[in-house]
């Protein structure tokens, strides 16, 4: 099989498994990812590692779980030990660059002690982690943090360039929407959901970074690159430039995906949940109706440019050498379940779209298919090292590449769960519950029928996903159900045991180790010389 | 309370818990280790994190378990973001010194991504690992081994300045015995483990290494240290210089403890283990005659060593602002349950002796005592942290510190079972079983009455303390104990969750930052703007 030269990961952020129409939403039609998806695979169970930007971005960037590398939630730093997409392929020569958001806190206390800092080749290339900063965006600039970072940021200067005035015209105009007299109606409050941004389209977030990915891909000429475009669209603020922002109305999407029964004795844990202001606030009247039409109509934009971007690339060639990843970091509550954001593990929230487009003929026979195969984020590095030809790291990857998968040949021993987790500390929920900074942690496994979710220091919750696949019915403290629940906690041991910690040593030295010690002269257990040779 | 000024940190190789005469052993009297005893406490449970010299000693030094640190046996390298005692107790102005043996190999693939290299003051803490390296010598010296590594070996210039000759009198004077014709015969053989060392027990490892941890001591006038001191011994090559090679013989020591019932149907991991050369070894009749001497006089000798070095700090003052902590890494079968070496769970491969004596006056009411809390290897990081008054890393680390229970505090929380792992991946165990060389794990839980050890793809074991205090009965497979092994395997899940995983936020920054989160302009799920005040 010929090596892959360039690949484009895509990622939207915060955009749920089923709002793409090749998922099945009925109303929201997203041509161009569907068409993608006709020319690969679609992966229909595909999990991320924590239902949170960051850890689950920390995940997708190294291949390993949250319980491996650490960085639990957005603002934790991912440890300077920890290798990233970048440390695996750019050795093979691949420029591997971000486009847009990575929400990675570089690990200062890490690079002091070990006297690096940001200002040098190495602890920039660390701090971004292990991307060349083509175009770092973490798509969240609200003027109190934008000044904190030094007020600077590139998508801002573009912007005034093209008029936009003020300090952050990114708060002020791509996320902002006017009232009747022209006041400015701030995009961070949901009310104003439905105005349109104002901005033009074509200077809008997702038009920018999708022009610079456009930038970065020509600037790199013949030489192989993986390009990060990342997306913080449709993560709030909810607000889409016109025309997106009234494609949809009420007749576009159901009701809250909810139910009367789960409010009822609910698990200590979502209860919390259930009281934060932002799950408040979407369970009531008047929220979606408000908020989901920019959801839509931002997930129609993206698929709008990726159709431009993918015709580009089709037109200059770049087609038959790149390989295409769609994905997400994790869903959107939007008030089903009672909640809003994400970080519990319903499938709204832990479960995400994937596709994967490998234009080389030895994935023909899978283009426009659907795989069932369960997923993980931690699936992709070692997709792209092995797509790229670059030297596995079984040592410390923790997923496995789908490569054969899109040849449409799945391993006899492919997974049969998923394992995804939570760390709840920096929530309201934990404050609500009175737990320390540690004891704020959730644990989920999943199979084909079943989804077990631990919670540290509260009773765990169990969905019987083939007769309940609405996950309406917590069977977590039920009688009867003692079996399946014992089952599914030794299933989640023998996960955790499968935490690879020996990043140190690669498993051929493993092998080759005790030829090493014969070598060293050291001897063990022997009770005496070997007889001379006659 | 006052901050403890300097910390001896004395281990010993290989030493058994039950190889002390305070320990119970009736023959082997080791008075001077006794009365450090008699000025501290004396901990009955100490066990270590892994029952090898390597990973074991790593958790010494990291305060983490094996499942975190990473570095799984002698030659896997500390992962380069791992912190050591020198990262903690450094900033608090402690020189934080090694005389002897760590076993510690450098993370150079870490190091290098990050532009380090050993010749640098950080490259060569950090590959030390964290000690200031005063004299590191980590005691195994074999000729192809020492001439990989350079040739250069400061004790080895030492015996050279003392008349002893040649390139390696390491391995030809101190580990070498004589024949009757004046033949050099090697310690590395168990034959010859009752000869006298050929050199003068002032010129042997043992007093080497305590002449310079007098001099560290002196050197250091009146800053604050902690010292290392390390000693390989009683650890293979097992031979002792005279007088101690023969001051022990059969009358020294009772038989093998073992029992054929141990080799019916036995889990196939231990009978893998029993199939070693070593356990063969000192399975067959007259090793132990052989070796037992020379180990306990090893011990013995030690013992001397450490009369004279407590006596000198005693003159010299010392004695008021040290802390003294005397432990091994690891145990030693000596044929015990038809094994030799150690890296299974019996208690005498993972249970190690544990002295601590604070000198402080608020440990005086239990000078002398004895503990039966359960102690473990990661409990000295944080216990050294607390008595030189270093800024607690409760994200880090793993263990507890144990001054409150040298105040005479157990607290009401403190744990009730000990955990250990062991990656077997490089014995000759892993290949008769035709593991992978991820495959190769095993990890137990014991509690006051029971030992549980999951080994990852075979059955476990499991023994009934309380009425089997010799491990002889197998229980890992019996019918009738199904309940305590599913009890014990969700403790073994309890505790892996317990892993430390966010080590690059303390729990105090977690705390604060959801006001910081409030600070910067970032709003969820709020319907609208507050209402201006009046």
């Amino acid at each position: 099989m010929p090596k892959i030269k360039n690949i484009l990961f895509i990622m939207a952020d915060q955009l749920r498994w089923d709002y793409l129409s090749c998922y099945g939403h009925p109303h929201l039609k997203t041509p161009n990812i569907d068409r993608l998806a006709e020319r690969g695979v679609r992966f229909d169970r595909a999990y991320v590692q924590s239902p949170v930007c960051g850890p689950s971005r920390a995940s997708f960037y190294t291949g390993r779980t949250v319980f491996s590398h650490g960085a639990t939630w957005n603002m934790v730093p991912l440890p300077i030990g920890e290798l990233t997409l970048g440390d695996y392929l750019r050795p093979n020569g691949v420029t591997t660059a971000v486009v847009g958001k990575t929400h990675m806190i570089p690990d200062r206390e890490g690079m002091a002690r070990l006297g690096l800092n940001g200002s040098t080749d190495i602890g920039c290339l660390v701090s971004q982690p292990g991307f060349d900063p083509y175009e770092r965006d973490d798509g969240l600039h609200p003027d109190p943090l934008l000044r904190k970072k030094g007020g600077k940021l590139r998508y801002n200067d573009w912007l005034r360039s093209l008029g936009y005035e003020g300090e952050n015209p990114w708060n002020d105009y791509a996320n902002a929407g006017e009232g009747p007299d022209g006041e400015v109606l701030s995009g961070w409050y949901l009310k104003n959901s439905n105005l349109p941004a104002r901005i033009r389209e074509e200077h809008s977030e997702t038009a920018y970074m999708t022009m610079r990915a456009r930038e970065f891909i020509s600037e790199m000429g013949d030489a192989p690159w993986l390009c990060h475009l990342s997306y913080i669209k449709p993560h709030w603020p909810y607000i889409a430039p016109a025309p997106y922002h009234d494609m949809y109305g009420p007749g576009s999407f159901s009701s809250a995906h909810r139910s009367q029964a789960e409010r009822r004795d609910p698990n200590p844990v979502f209860e919390a949940f259930m009281k934060m202001e932002v799950s408040r606030t979407f369970s009531e009247q008047g929220t979606r109706e408000t908020v989901l039409p920019a959801y839509m109509g931002l997930i129609k934009q993206i698929d709008d440019h990726l159709g431009r971007l993918f015709g580009w690339l089709e037109e200059t060639g770049r087609s038959d050498d790149t390989m295409i990843v769609f994905t997400s970091d994790h869903g959107d509550y939007l008030g089903d379940h009672w909640l809003g954001e994400k970080e519990l593990f319903h499938e709204e929230s832990v479960r995400v779209p994937l596709i994967v487009c490998d234009p080389r003929k030895e994935a023909d026979a899978t283009r426009g298919t659907v795989s069932d195969a369960f997923v993980e984020a931690i699936d992709l590095v070692p997709t792209f090292m092995e797509a790229t030809g670059a030297r596995a790291a079984s040592h410390r990857l923790e997923g496995r590449s789908l490569i054969p998968l899109l040849r449409g040949e799945t391993p006899e021993d492919w997974r049969d769960s998923v394992f995804s987790e939570i760390d709840y500390a920096f929530y309201a929920a934990r404050e609500t519950l009175k737990l320390g900074p540690s004891d704020a942690r959730g644990y989920m496994i999943r199979t084909d029928h079943w989804k077990y979710i631990h919670f540290k220091g509260f009773p765990p919750q169990l969905f019987n996903l083939g007769e309940d696949p609405d996950e309406f019915i917590d069977l977590g403290r039920s009688s009867g159900h003692e079996q399946i629940r014992q089952e599914m906690h030794n299933r989640l041991l023998e996960r955790l045991l499968a935490r690879k910690n020996r990043t140190t040593m690669t498993d051929d030295e493993v092998m080759e180790i005790r030829d090493r010690e014969n070598e060293s002269g050291i001897i063990i257990g022997r009770w005496q010389e070997p007889a001379a040779a006659e």
